[in-house]
């Protein structure tokens, strides 16, 4: 890889998607075109596509959407927005979000089955990777904290539960879907990737705790 | 890789089968020579050949087998077809499929392992990505299934079995072979990609469900 | 790779440090901006920057500091050094060091959790490839003891508990930090590297024969 | 990788075994220094030098083994050959092997810890990939049978043990070390590779057989 696209970050938004889906795809994040990226700059929303496989896109084929008036310009080849859209605007709107990160990680599909309503861990080291909402960090004694909403036949029908748990959990960077995924969010691209990679690290740390009887 | 390799559908049948191997070879889906890809175009069928490594597999050494007369132009170095080639012509006259990709996975040989005769997986996102076998895909609630059908010595011994199987499975688009694999095909290459990434998923799921006890 | 990032510890510290990161990366070792590098050469320390994405630090990132005025040089874009730093420089000083690595392996946190006060194991071949302390290595029936301090809430905390272990060990090449991670060093950047791969091998070991009842 | 890297089979002896270490070392097989190649060609051998990172050598760096004259050039800057240098040659001698990898695999470590004196595995497709010894291959409803031996503290003191082995199972192309590793060979080094890719899976499909209570 380049040096540009070790750096997603210091990219243009339809690159920094392109990167972070090829990264992703080697976790098992985003496969068989599961999972999704949404990126907000200024009135826009660059959206990763519909029915694509992640780890293959290209910048063209990202959608560029208009926030202001409702409206998008497909991507190359007639591409449509994400499912996930609806949501990748809501988190930007109510939580202030730049970036969000939908996968299908496993270890986020089993968590959410394990926990009833929502995922909590302490006393791990990792946590401090993870914002409290007030501009600093969470301690490695806090409590890190993720709702679980039920899962819902289309990506649209997760609004109301997304929307009672914006309300519900207004610092919340991260929300577990039942048996689907996760979505994770963050002020801009950087912090978006280093939440998503601390939380499926500490997903990952409760199922073997949980594993060795611990 | 290039640009070429990343998009393997876009290529050559004999590219495309070379740079899926490679992908899959990482997986450890096709170590020491196991599995094996036959893509169909027109009336050919390009056939990955026996006894070579499949993540070293060069273009010149796919095998263009002539379905109209049955027969076939030996890969270079006088290589003949994966002994899966009765297989593979069977899946593209019987149901259709254009694409079918044969795997050792150790997930495929473990759930053919604890399930009887037939696999099945409900209530877990990546399912949509799974074909209904109308033209749309399953939804999350649906079942998916997958019939697994016993080993035999030799490969084309499994013909009367997978026979069996497409009469009562329409349409399926995988077959678990018992402590052996599994076959995947689609109408195209890039969805018998998609195909089986999303059923190695599931089928891992599955089995890391059950060892948490749910 | 290039010849020269695959030799990293034939290169200038900056260089080792951050082709070792992208390598310990893959091992999910340092993710999301966790774990860090130092290296001493002459009464320099050469120490990876705070909050920074491991995988993509370049040597002009990281920062030198100046041992004998105990000051350093930003790195570039003014960034500070990890909070890892009186560590690496007590691991130095007190045991001799010239290269420590801290990371927040998995394995390292799950035997932190399950192991009391010590971490040991005995007659595993690749013991051999530690040091007993003596300028030869252990052999494959000798017994590797790793200590285990508590955590705390700032890496400066730790350094009581860490004085307190070189004393008591002080032939150690490694401290495991309650459900934290691991700090590994050794004499040189090589010689740091292989440990660590060892030990993360052996805590692996140790977890998978404690999982089969052995 | 180059294509000439890429085909590790068709290079000189010293670029084989470069090649090949680089691989297995992505496997976790040849962490640390630990493991080894030996690659016979008319009366020499061509094997890995003892203490240096196996994925990190270069061809020049080999050592060149006159098995008539039983002496040795160093490799490029003193490297002395590797402690299973003794093993190498009895296993050329005794059994016609060309090929010998030697690897501190997990998966060895932990079936040579469970299985007494022999592992042995049947009914799994993958056993067709290994020899019977009689030119031909296992059926995969042959049950594959690789003796165990205890181990040593130092690797020539593995000699008698394996003397005992070759006479035991003259058709065998792999012993397991107990806690230590895997010794495999084969007639080349391209079936040695395809030999050490079957067994490491067929000892991992063992141990998550087991795991699952099967």
């Amino acid at each position: 890889m380049s040096k540009r696209e070790l750096h997603p970050t210091m990219s243009h938004p339809s690159e920094t998607i392109c990167s972070m889906c090829r990264l992703f795809y080697v976790n098992k994040w985003v496969l068989g075109t599961g999972g999704g990226i949404g990126i907000k700059q200024d009135h826009f929303a660059y959206i990763s596509p519909s029915g694509i496989e992640k780890e293959l896109m290209e910048p063209e084929q990202i959608i560029k959407y208009d926030i202001q008036t409702d409206t998008y310009e497909s991507g190359a080849g007639g591409l449509k927005p994400s499912a996930c859209t609806p949501l990748f605007l809501e988190l930007f709107k109510a939580l202030g979000a730049s970036c969000v990160i939908h996968t299908h990680s496993i270890n986020a599909v089993l968590c959410s089955a394990i926990y009833e309503n929502e995922f909590n861990i302490t006393d791990v080291e990792q946590i401090k990777a993870m914002p409290k909402g007030d501009g600093t960090n969470l301690r490695n004694v806090d409590t890190l904290r993720i709702p679980i909403i039920d899962n819902a036949p289309e990506e649209q029908d997760l609004m109301p539960a997304l929307e009672k748990m914006t309300k519900e959990y207004p610092n919340a960077c991260a929300v577990l879907v039942k048996r689907h995924g996760l979505f994770v969010w963050g002020p801009t691209p950087k912090k978006a990737k280093i939440y998503i990679e601390s939380i499926d690290y500490l997903l990952e740390v409760a199922l073997k705790l949980r594993q060795l009887g611990i």
